[in-house]
C-alpha cells in the first residue's frame, strides 16, 4: 500500500502532513511512502531527512500520487488539485468542511473517500488524533510570542539600577486549548495574566495556570461553576454585567489575546473598536480567530494594523508560523489515524466504517457527501 | 533653567530621551522642560502625557531649543542638527564617540558642552546612570523574543496527546548584561540554555540563572575561575581547545544569541559561516552586536537573512525595538545625571568639573575635545 504526502499549495501554508519521524513509523508498518519534492521546506524538514526515514522523494505531485491508496495533506485540496487525486483513493486532511462545501462536493464527485481531521470526535480514544487541539496548543504559544514581539515593552517585572520595569498585563479571552497555552506562555514570560471564558467552569483551569479569572462572581455564576462544563447558558442580565466588567478590564490591559471559536459558525466578536479606543497607546491585541472571521472588530486579516494607537495583530494561519512543531504533531495525529485504518497483517487498508472515529470524520464516500452535519447544510443528490 | 527634549532624527530611532515620569521629576526640581511635538510617538508616549507631566510641547526643534541650557537626546545629533543647538548649551546623549569623531569635533566647534552617556564610568555611584546597562538589559530580553518569533518551533518542552515537543536548545555567547538577561529570558520561556564567555568567572553567574556554562574545564580554567574577573588572558592552547568545544556545541543548537562587544573596537566574530553551515535547518542565530559590526560573519545589518537553511537575525538598534521601556529607563538614567549637574537651591546648573562621573562622560568643552580617550585617537587643536 502506498501513501502520498503532497506539498501544500495554499498561500502561506508552510506545514506538511508528515515528519521524518512519522514517515519512519509508517514505513515500519510496511507502508510505501512517497513525499513530493520540497514538501517539507516550510517546516525545515529536508528531502534528505525524509529519504533517510525511508520515503521515496517524488519529483512532482503526479509522481507522488501515482497508485497511492491514501493521500495525506494539511489543508484540503483546492478545486484544481482535486482532479489529480487517484480515483478511489482515501484522503485525510484539515478539510474545513463547513466553509468548503463546493470542494467537499467536488471530492465526492471525483470518487475520493475524504476524511476531515478537523471533525475528529472529542472522545478519549481519539485524543492522539485531535488535530484541532494539537494545532491550537501551539497557536496559543505563538500568539503570545507574536504579542511579545510587537509590544514595545518587556513582559516580565525587572528591577534594575535605572528603575523598575512593570510587568505586562495580559488578558486572554477564551480558555480553550489555545487560550490555556497562551495563559501558560504569558505566565512563563513573566506577565500578569487574566482570562475570561463564557464557561464559569473554566475558572478552575485558568487559576491552575496562575491566571486570574475575570468574572462577575454572583450567585448565578457560582451555581453555573459548580454545575460544570457547558451545562447552562447564562441569563441576559448576567451577560450584560459580565460584558461591562470585561470592557473595564480591557482598558487596563497592555496585551489582549482572543481565542474564541464556535464550530461551524463565524468567530464571535469579543473586542469592539470602542474597546480598542479605550486601551493605552502602544497596547497590543492578537486575534487568534482571524481565519474564522476574527474576534476583533478592527482586525485586518494577515496584517499588523495600528488603530487608535493600538497594534492589532491578525496573522493568518498561526499554526503555520510554527511549522516544524505543528507539522510534527499533525504528522503524529495522522499516523495514529492511519494506524486505525490499516491492517498490519494484510499490509493493506482495512477500514471499519462503523468505527466512531471513522464515522465522525468521514465526509465523502462512494460519490456522495455522507457526513450528517453537512447533509443538513447542503443536501447532495 | 530650561531643558529641551528633541525628537530623534536618525533612521529607526524610536526612543526618546524623556518619559512622562522623568519630565514630572525634572519639573519637580523647578526645571522648565520643552518636549518637541511627537518626540515620544515611537515610544508610545503621547504629547498630552508629556503635557500632563508638566512639559511645554514645542511645535518644532527650534522652539524646543530656544534658550535651553541643557539638551537631552538619545543619539548624538547628526552634522546638520549640530548648528541648531544653542551656543554654550550642555548636551547629554549616547554619542558613540569612538565612531563619531567628526561629530564630536563639530560639537566642540559649535561651543557645545557635550556629555557621552555611553562613557559613564562603571562605578557604584554611577549605576543609576549607566545607559549601556539599562539598554543592554532590555536588548538581551528582546533578542530572545526575536529568536522565538523567528524560530519555527516552540521553546518549552510540551507533553501533548499528539506527542512530545522537545525544548529548544539555546546558546548565549557573551555573559554581560545583555547575555545574562538573554539567558534568563530563554529559561523563562522553557528552553535548555547554555552560555559561554571569555571570562571563566562568568560561569557562576550563568549557573545562577540556570544556564549551563560551556567551557573546557581544565586546570588553567579552574585557576582563572577562582582568580575571578578579567584577571588574566587564557593561553593560546586553551583558546584553541575552547573554540573547538564551542564549534561542536553550536552544531547541536536550535538558537544561538551573540552579545559580545569590545569598547571602542569592532565586535569580535564569534560565529563563522562554517559554523552556520554546521547547524540544523530551521535554526536561528541572533546577532545582538550588529550595530558594532556584528558577531556573526553571515549577518546582514537590519535584516533577517536565511543562509544555509539558518535564519540570521541582525536587527539594528535592538533597544529601539522595545522603545517604551528602554526610553523609560534611559530617561531615568538622564534624570539621575541631570540631578548631579543641577543645584536645587539656585535652580540652575552647578557642574562640578572634577566629579569622576562628569570627567568620565565629558567629551567637548570650551571649543575643544577634552576626553583623554579621544585626544589620543585624534588630536584636536
Amino acid at each position: 500500500m502506498k501513501i502520498a504526502i503532497l506539498k501544500e499549495r495554499r498561500a502561506q501554508e508552510t506545514r506538511v502532513a508528515a515528519s521524518p519521524e512519522s514517515v519512519k513509523k509508517l514505513v515500519g508498518l510496511g507502508i510505501e511512502v512517497a513525499v513530493e519534492k520540497g514538501a517539507g521546506t516550510g517546516a525545515a524538514f529536508t528531502d534528505s531527512a525524509f529519504k533517510e526515514a525511508g520515503a521515496e522523494i517524488a519529483g512532482n505531485a503526479a509522481a507522488a500520487l501515482k497508485d497511492a491508496a491514501l493521500v495525506l495533506k494539511v489543508r484540503g485540496p483546492e478545486a484544481k488539485e482535486i482532479g489529480d487525486l487517484p480515483k478511489g483513493c482515501l484522503l485525510a486532511a484539515i478539510l474545513d468542511p463547513y466553509r468548503s462545501l463546493e470542494e467537499m462536493k467536488a471530492l465526492a464527485e471525483a470518487g475520493v473517500t475524504a476524511f476531515a481531521m478537523d471533525f475528529m470526535p472529542r472522545i478519549t480514544r481519539a485524543q492522539s488524533m485531535d488535530v484541532l487541539s494539537s494545532q491550537a496548543n501551539l497557536a496559543g504559544y505563538k500568539a503570545v510570542v507574536d504579542a511579545a514581539a510587537e509590544f514595545g515593552r518587556a513582559f516580565p517585572l525587572m528591577m534594575t539600577a535605572a528603575g523598575k520595569v512593570a510587568p505586562a498585563q495580559v488578558l486572554v479571552m477564551g480558555a480553550g486549548v489555545a487560550g490555556l497555552q497562551a495563559i501558560a506562555t504569558a505566565k512563563r514570560l513573566g506577565a500578569l495574566v487574566s482570562a475570561t471564558d463564557v464557561r464559569p467552569a473554566a475558572k478552575e483551569q485558568v487559576e491552575s495556570l496562575g491566571g486570574k479569572f475575570v468574572a462577575v462572581e454572583d450567585e448565578e455564576f457560582k451555581q453555573a461553576e459548580s454545575a460544570g462544563g457547558y451545562a447552562k447558558e447564562m441569563s441576559d442580565a448576567y451577560k450584560q454585567k459580565q460584558a461591562q466588567l470585561i470592557a473595564e478590564t480591557i482598558k487596563k490591559m497592555d496585551v489582549v489575546i482572543t481565542t474564541a471559536l464556535i464550530p461551524g459558525r463565524p468567530a464571535p466578536c469579543l473586542v469592539t473598536t470602542e474597546m480598542v479606543k479605550s486601551m493605552k497607546p502602544g497596547s497590543v491585541v492578537v486575534d487568534l480567530a482571524i481565519d474564522n472571521g476574527g474576534n476583533v472588530e478592527a482586525s485586518e486579516a494577515g496584517k499588523v494594523a495600528v488603530k487608535h494607537g493600538v497594534k492589532i495583530v491578525a496573522y493568518n494561519n498561526l499554526p503555520g508560523r510554527l511549522a516544524s512543531d505543528t507539522s510534527m504533531l499533525y504528522a503524529n495525529n495522522l499516523f495514529n489515524f492511519v494506524a486505525l485504518l490499516y491492517d498490519k497483517e494484510t499490509k493493506d487498508l482495512a477500514v471499519d466504517w462503523n468505527d466512531e472515529i471513522v464515522k465522525g470524520t468521514l465526509i465523502a464516500k462512494d460519490g456522495k457527501i455522507v457526513h450528517p452535519a453537512l447533509e443538513k447544510l447542503e443536501p447532495v443528490t
